[in-house]
Parts: structure tokens; sequence; C-alpha cells
């Protein structure tokens, strides 16, 4: 049976990383809210979902449905699939690890969010521009490289070599650096230029990953959705700057 | 041999939701960042751990050590300790479940770390109060009801009863929720103040962890130290605010 994937439709957003993941290894998924109406799939049947009155309803999208159980948040989600979808460590001790590294680059996702959003998500953009620029500031100044080189020194000190980020083989954590990767150079094109120099290693498995054929093929499709101004990655020229 | 918990010393912070469950559990662990220099503990041995050059440091406390194992965050770690200590359900689903239901409870973390720090989190309160005024205002009139209305429903809706988060059974989840009610009600007291009328499932959840021996044990040691300025729950009466 397909996995059902709810995520909003409209935006690469959170769910994306899910995405890659499902991709990646070919595996049968329904994007539900992006579905038709007329198959039970739409935003409602999503809507229906959050409302529901069942057992442990998910706080928000994205959420994974597999037959019965609903599984939410990206680390949760990729976690759970990861084994299942060969993408995940053999060693149950490495699938610890790969899941605290998830959970940093979650972290980063809710910075990335906040640099357009510092005051309010439920504001728009244009509500809080100046404190979005002063958080911006401070995002490209201290927490990208702070992050970055964290994950740069993941890889360098991986025991088993640079090209991936936990153990031997791809894990779902190596997709969602390449995802970082693409989009923060999608808002910050000023503030990455330098990537390639001050993280080889990181932009090297972003290559890599692009060069996957599932990857590659996905990326050209039509359920790629574009980046835009209403995802997590926004692109506002104002919020960019160079650095060295 | 004991658990090696890894945080800042003199904060409650995200450490705590972590000792809550070593100290329900009665399980062996030393704090080691609060332990002695001469005992090859104290902040230097944590520094040691976050700059180390061997595989996969830790992006940040806190972390646990288990021998070998290093286990990043609060929620990976809550998994990783949960089946150990008794403190998870037994059925494996629900296991992704309560983790779900945990990392909903880390966003919520986050914000309010973020309702005090909402432009850098390495600037002073004070550089950036009249933001943090905003952001507290919209996390006390949005954000705030959005989480624990969610957390009252799923009590209220789960199958085995409004006694546990998830499942029939104590959790670290319910735990964390105690964490949860005790730092919402010491940042904000105004807010907060009428809880049991709105909440009341989560509030009886709270109290209950509240009375169970260990805990209550805990929370007059020692080892249990105050909220404080320093920590992620902050009491600045000028961010707090009545709501009905």
């Amino acid at each position: 049976m397909a996995y059902e994937l709810y995520y909003w439709d409209g935006l690469q957003g959170r769910g994306e990383f899910v995405r890659l993941a499902l991709e990646e290894a070919g595996a049968p998924y329904v994007d539900v809210a992006r579905g038709e109406k007329s198959e039970g799939q739409g935003i409602g049947a999503m809507m229906a979902e959050l409302e529901s009155e069942g057992p442990y309803p998910p706080y928000a999208p994205p959420f994974l449905k597999d037959g019965e159980l609903i599984v939410p948040h990206v680390a949760n989600i990729l976690f759970y699939l990861g084994p299942k979808l060969n993408l995940a460590p053999r060693d149950e001790r490495l699938r610890i690890v790969a899941n605290g590294l998830q959970l940093t680059i979650a972290d980063l996702v809710t910075e990335v969010h906040d640099t357009h959003h510092p005051i309010a998500s439920g504001l728009y953009y244009e509500d809080q521009k100046d404190e979005a620029k002063a958080r911006s500031k401070d995002f490209i100044q201290h927490r990208i490289p702070k992050f970055m080189s964290y994950f740069e020194r993941v890889l360098a000190q991986n025991p088993d070599g640079p090209q991936h980020m936990v153990g031997r083989t791809l894990s779902y954590v190596d997709l969602s650096i390449f995802q970082i990767v693409e989009g923060l150079r999608y808002a910050f094109p000023k503030a990455t230029k330098h990537f390639a120099d001050h993280y080889p290693h990181v932009v090297a498995l972003h290559d890599a990953v692009a060069g996957r054929p599932n990857i590659a093929a996905y990326l050209k499709s039509e359920r790629r959705l574009a980046f835009n101004e209403t995802g997590i990655f926004r692109h506002y020229p104002e919020l960019d700057r160079a650095v060295r």
C-alpha cells in the first residue's frame, strides 16, 4: 500500500525532506493535499486528519500515514521510514546518531523560517520586515556558519569517510543536507556564494545527491515544486548579504 | 554503569526534560557539567566532548553518553532512554507516537526561548526587549492556546483515558508535560492563571506527576535547580499579560 504524505500544497516546506526520501527510494506514495477531491484527497482530506477526534491527532503537517499509523514531524517520519526505504544505517546505534543529526537539521530549518517570521508566524512578512532584517543579519553572520561548519565537521570526522553524514551508505540525513544547501542558496545567494570553499565536504555531498538518478529525475519532474515565497526558504533580497 | 548527562550548569533548560525521566526511574546518572573537575567532570569535560575530533560529535547540549554512544537532542535522548527506564509504551507504534508528541513539545520549548530572544540567541535580552514584547504578545495570544489545547485534546482523545499522553502508563511525554506547565507558570504567571479551567486534563496530569514519590523527592532536592533568568523559561514581568 502506498504511503500517504500530508503536507500543504504549493510549497516545498518541511514536506520536501520526506519527499526526497520517498523519491530516492522509488517508494509508492500519495501526496494527499495535492491530490483530487474527487479521489478523497486534497486539502480537505488533510484538514480532516488534523481535526480528527480519533487517537493521537497530529499537531501540524507534515505527517505520514502508513495504514492506521499516523507519524508526525519530519525527523520522526524519516526515522520511521529510513529502515523501510533502505535509507538508514543498519546499526541501531547509528540510527540514533542519524536521528540526532536530523534533529539538528530540524533546528536549522526552524531558524530559517524565523529569519522571515521572527515575531509571529501568523503575521505577514511585511509586518515584521525590520525584525526580519535584524534576525537575518545574525543568522547569516553567526548561525549559518555555526550549523554549516558543524555539518562539515561531521563529514570530515565520519570514520567511514566524508561521503556520508552517517556510516558508509546513503541515508536520509544526506538527502536532507542536499535540501539545506539548495534552500540556503535559493534564499541567500549572496551569503552562500562561497559555500564550496568554506564547506567542501557538504557541497560535495550536495552534488552527489543531486546526481543520483532518482533524485535527478525527481528534480526535473512536476512533482518537485519550485522554491517560492510561501515556503520555509524564501528569497527576499533585502534579507541577504555577502559574507567573505 | 551510570548514564552521563551533559548540560549547562546553573539552569534547568532543556536538560531538565532528561533529568525528570532519570529521576522518575531512579536511574543512576552523573550530571557531568555540574560535577567536580577533580573527578574528570565540570564544564571542561562537556566542552571536550563538544570539541571532540571523534565520530559524530554533538552539536549542542544536552547530550547523553551511554558507554561509547553519544545521544544528542532531548527527544532523541528520551526515545533512546524511554524503554530502558520503563517510561515508553511497549507497543513499537506507540513509541513513534510518543516521539511525535515529544517533538511537538520540543517545538514549543524553542518558541518559549524565542519569546525572550526573538532576534539573536547570542545577544542579551535587553538588546531585543521591544521585539521580545511583540513576540511574547503573540505567543500568549496565539501560541500557548494552540499548543495547550492540542495537548488537552490528545489527553481527551487517548483511547486508554486522559491520565496519560500515550497509552495507559506513565511515559516520558507525561513528565515533559509537567515541566511545560511548571515552566509556563513560572514565566507567565498572569497568562497561565486560568490554565486549570482551560486545560483541565493537562493540569491534572501535571499534578499527578508532581505527586509521584520520586518526582516529589527530586523537586525538593538540591539536584533540582530553581527556575531563573538564564534558562529557557524566564520570568520577565514586562513580557507577561493576563488572558481571560
